[in-house]
């Protein structure tokens, strides 16, 4: 079956005029909230409103192994993703802490976890199989799995007024790192990072491996799909599904780190509309991300060193958006609190 | 009367291991929230402790008013200085807001608006006098009043785990650059900025009026009273005792932007152990506050485009903190969560 994608409109931008006189009758000079002032326009702007909510938040953590763990690219073992995921479950990870301090909802969904998961009431299984293949010997997935990784994530947004990405897969800076060549030209060598902490010697291999990969595989930027199949992950594919789905209901999108970037290259490769509803929350110390983002034209929102993933730059961004929001919809204006103008 | 200065006592190193050692059981890898650990790690080397609480927090918003603001170098009037304080007071204003969302106290202390307030059920009220003088004709205040305006923020701080600097003058960033001018060497053309958005012709106004200052004025580094005198103001007297209070009862505080640096300048150059107390919050669009963060080496939580002051920095820096902690207290660890390690 052929992947259906929903219609992503482009935002109309009459509206920007609005949002910016009502920022600018704030008790402030104008613009001197800098970039908070800029959330809050564009978060208006996405949502086509003057009226900015953003009470239902969620981040969805996105679980998946990968084919190319085995080829050892990673400081971890390859179980630690189902571990992970019982972690998450249980509120003990850095994504759940996050999440609890700014009431943000964390949904865990597994799309490729090489574990069969009992039925948990917090864990949404939308598996597409245990784990990609190993993309430095075949193709990582079918056509018909890269298409079911996607709509994996297309209705997820659908409740909520702002949402994120994250994810959790051993493996996936390998797979974001090829994506992030084959969309953005970047080089080889720069693409690849230490992910998790991988020391010189296990670089030097990941580098090797995603070079043979890239010469094995043949990649076309051009055919998003292919590429998401050949060298991707589940958790990617379903990433870049939910940023469809978002962005077709004007929902923002705040994207994670590395891995959640790749997610969003499928998805702008697939429709370029879906650009106008993403936030990039931060700088991950993952090197090439600076490269990602700057692909992106993006500016991400904070810089804290943090390479973690799970949507843990995600969550601090929501929350930062949300005290925009606030200030957007809370201070006083001029005229109502009888101050001077310049 | 002189100046009785608190003892500040440098913290112990020796318990860096302990912190380290905890954070790195938690289920991430080494390093992985980068700077959300260095924050958690600093905290409790300031603390003394590997418990961390951040529970009871709050922003010292410091309101005064500036002579030198007759001199042209605002882009508001005088009085917006106290019409500032109502909206405070009311809850209109940014820092409040931003104190709703974090669950952060605002705690405004009038040390020296040109206004008699009545008696306020929120409003501390430590008036120095009704302003300071014009330092472009005279000095700033008497050393008696220095001391005062220090004196009025020194035990503000005792109930609390962490506190914030803010302050609202109208004029302010002009005595906050003489301030950077003298105690880090910048010219003063670096050290004038545009404070809340003055123009070009403003601006060199703004630069002459300082240039005349500081060669009327004899300013000795080697002694910040006489500096704070001759060219501060209360609300940075009253910040610089602020931190100076805080600091000796080993409570970390969170420095706002470019005038509530020039209150730790003085600060610390009353007593450089302070130092080790600080949390700088935020890059200010100000432009010369790059110089003044090099200046305590130091590198800012974020980089929002921000210029207001108020504490609105120090507000979301506060919770980013607040987020470190709560990853340090309640993350699963390795084994309490069953994942293998690399």
């Amino acid at each position: 079956m052929p992947l259906s994608l929903p219609k992503v409109h482009r935002p109309q931008r009459d509206i920007l005029p609005l949002l910016q006189k009502h920022l600018d009758n704030l008790t402030k000079p104008p613009g001197s909230l800098g970039r908070l002032e800029e959330l809050a326009r564009n978060f208006g702007l996405m949502r086509g409103s003057t009226q900015l909510v953003a009470q239902k938040k969620a981040i969805f953590t996105f679980a998946a192994d990968h084919g190319v763990s085995r080829a050892g690219v990673s400081a971890y073992p390859r179980e630690v993703t189902a571990q992970m995921v019982f972690n998450f479950l249980s509120g003990g990870a850095a994504i759940n802490v996050l999440c609890r301090h700014y009431g943000i909802r964390n949904v865990v969904v597994d799309v490729g976890v090489d574990y069969e998961f009992p039925e948990l009431p917090d864990l949404i299984k939308r598996k597409i199989a245990r784990g990609t293949q190993n993309f430095n010997e075949t193709a990582a997935m079918t056509q018909d799995e890269a298409i079911r990784s996607i709509e994996a994530g297309i209705d997820l947004a659908e409740d909520y007024d702002l949402v994120g990405t994250g994810e959790m897969g051993i493996g996936n800076t390998t797979s974001s790192a090829a994506i992030l060549a084959v969309f953005a030209g970047v080089p080889i060598e720069e693409a690849a990072g230490r992910g998790t902490g991988i020391d010189d010697d296990r670089l030097r291999h990941k580098t090797q491996v995603l070079r043979d990969a890239l010469s094995r595989h043949k990649l076309d930027p051009g055919n998003p799909l292919d590429v998401l199949a050949k060298i991707g992950g589940f958790e990617i594919g379903a990433i870049a599904g939910l940023i469809l789905g978002a962005a077709s209901r004007r929902i923002p999108v705040v994207v994670d780190g590395f891995i959640s970037g790749a997610g969003a290259m499928i998805a702008t490769a697939l429709e370029p509309a879906c650009r106008d509803y993403l936030f990039f929350s931060h700088l991950s110390r993952e090197r090439a991300h600076r490269r990602m983002l700057e692909f992106f034209d993006a500016r991400p929102i904070l810089d804290l060193d943090m390479c973690l993933g799970e949507g843990t730059g995600a969550a601090i961004a929501i929350d930062v958006i949300s005290a925009a929001i606030r200030i957007y919809n809370e201070m006083a204006t001029f005229e109502s609190a009888s101050v001077s103008r310049s």
